[in-house]
């Protein structure tokens, strides 16, 4: 079984150093979504977090030796499914990220992680159980 | 550009009614990794939380219309990306479940709201802003 995605736009910065985590990112840049996605973004609102789905684009191709790997700010190796290395056997990221401004099909954002040129494939609300 | 994915495993599940997000879901089910990515689990335990990035294999085929959807829980329409909903540009969900036990390649999962049989893509460990 194949799953086959398009992005809906990518990702613009000119930090030339990533963070290695969101979590630890203050770094700024924008999602600049096509055009034809534009109404979807209609209720996204400065000053909010956003769930984004995104390709490591530039991830080496994923080998069985990389299934447990050493994280390079960790003493110790794990299993791939426990670290956020983007070497994994399907190269697909998740940060959170600040909304800091909306400006027709880009979105200005804070916090990122992702290298200039990553292509995003979904944006989706922060939700969290308190929220249920 | 086009980005092909592999599902690492699926997720199976007993139950027929499934809860509209995984925040107000208790369903149990398991997630079946793949034999061969049976090493990259080792370090998930019983008791912790998981991110799983899977794939609505059974969400109609997105059209421009639902960039704005109406949430049957919600009086209100949103734009897609402002949603939960599995009718979107690129089928994507994100859930977070807790692992309550692991079998080999069985992960026994709690709070899910996957249908039975939907392609896993990836694990990922839940990581918060608190523990950066």
């Amino acid at each position: 079984m194949k799953i086959e995605l398009t992005p809906i736009g990518f990702v613009r910065t000119k930090a030339k150093s990533i963070p290695r985590h969101w979590t630890v990112s203050d770094v700024e840049g924008e999602i600049v979504i096509n055009e034809e996605y534009k109404e979807g973004l209609r209720d996204i609102k400065a000053g909010q977090h956003i769930v984004v789905i995104f390709y490591f684009h530039q991830s080496p191709q994923f080998t069985h030796e990389l299934l447990v790997q050493k994280p390079h700010h960790s003493k110790e190796s794990k299993g791939v499914f426990s670290i956020c290395s983007p070497v994994r056997p399907n190269p697909i990221g998740m940060s959170v990220v600040e909304v800091t401004g909306i400006d027709g099909c880009t979105l200005h954002i804070k916090g990122l992680d992702m290298l200039d040129g990553t292509p995003v494939i979904d944006i989706k609300p922060m939700v969290t159980m308190k929220e249920a």
